[in-house]
């Protein structure tokens, strides 16, 4: 004698999503069970419109509901500066810090040889297109600071050095409001290898 | 210029979700943005499966997609001890217990005064019922062990009194493979009170 059939089916699907585990997924479902059937309708409604209207932008291959995305057509970025990053989630990240205000591109991954992952694997083909057509003046490399963030800014920066476009990679160091004994060794040998004067 | 607006819905909408915090959304909605239509598919077919076949049974009030649910028709469950739970996932962590071979009836919430809830709001019309059509030997009280598990077990315990029936409540003690020193003081008064003989 199991739980009942459609309450196990839902904690199964939940538990297929990230980051979460039987206890979540069956908190979640009882939770659920109890929801008013609206809201659960407008859950669906929401899981539903991101797979029907999220699309990927022809210019920075960001995710987007218009095509291009409010990124590559806003008149007031600057368009000299490109800023690569691995995925959307990423543009998001840097958006958020209100720092930047120039374009992106998205990457949709990184080279992981390991994985059988390769620079055609990667939406580098329109990145080399607005390169190509000139008025970019910097790439700034932000993927990850991963072995395969780390092999993808090393590729892309060797590319950019072929074209004579100056290309930058993001600074690696302590991150604010961390403590140093905390620090992992390799980031605090970057952020003294990186040290600036004051 | 703000996210991608379908995926702030979807974010908005996971956050409403108990244990859902921004950052979990956040990362839950990338992840669906990159499933497979067909795995949103079933997600939301779960979901709405839930609303849709999910019933209460007639006699007990738990949950179930047939009713009367498995337990109450069980052969070989015995209907001489009732065990009173407060929510349907309290009868699944009994039932994982394998513990209990009686019947179960779950009251759908707790007395609590303050939030305005009363022995009437109470699924108690079945209990009652079950218990006067004679056979019921024992109730077993496995309401929470907070306040108002405590005073809905106190007024569940009188009225079998009044019936002349026998009612129990299940044993307040330090959890087995916990330690001594991290159990909160009124959970080691409750153990040190009902010890027992060995």
């Amino acid at each position: 004698m199991a739980l009942v059939d459609p309450l196990a089916d839902l904690i199964a699907a939940l538990q297929r999503l990230p980051g979460i585990g039987a206890r979540s997924a069956t908190r979640l479902a009882y939770h659920l069970l109890k929801t008013p059937r609206e809201e659960v309708d407008s859950l669906c409604a929401a899981l539903l419109s991101v797979k029907e209207r999220v699309t990927y932008c022809s210019i920075c291959s960001n995710i987007t509901a218009v095509d291009p995305c409010a990124y590559c057509t806003a008149g007031d970025r600057d368009s000299r500066l490109i800023c690569v990053v691995e995925q959307p989630e990423n543009v998001a990240a840097i958006v958020k810090t209100r720092g930047f205000r120039g374009r992106y591109h998205v990457l949709m991954g990184a080279i992981a040889p390991l994985r059988g992952i390769g620079p055609d694997d990667l939406k580098l083909k329109g990145l080399i297109e607005r390169v190509g057509a000139g008025g970019v003046e910097e790439v700034i490399l932000a993927t990850n600071p991963t072995v395969e963030g780390e092999a993808t800014a090393h590729f892309l920066g060797e590319r950019a050095a072929e074209r004579k476009i100056q290309a930058s990679r993001i600074a690696h160091g302590v991150p604010i409001g961390g403590e140093l004994e905390y620090v992992d060794g390799g980031t605090l040998a970057h952020a003294l290898a990186g040290r600036h004067s004051v």
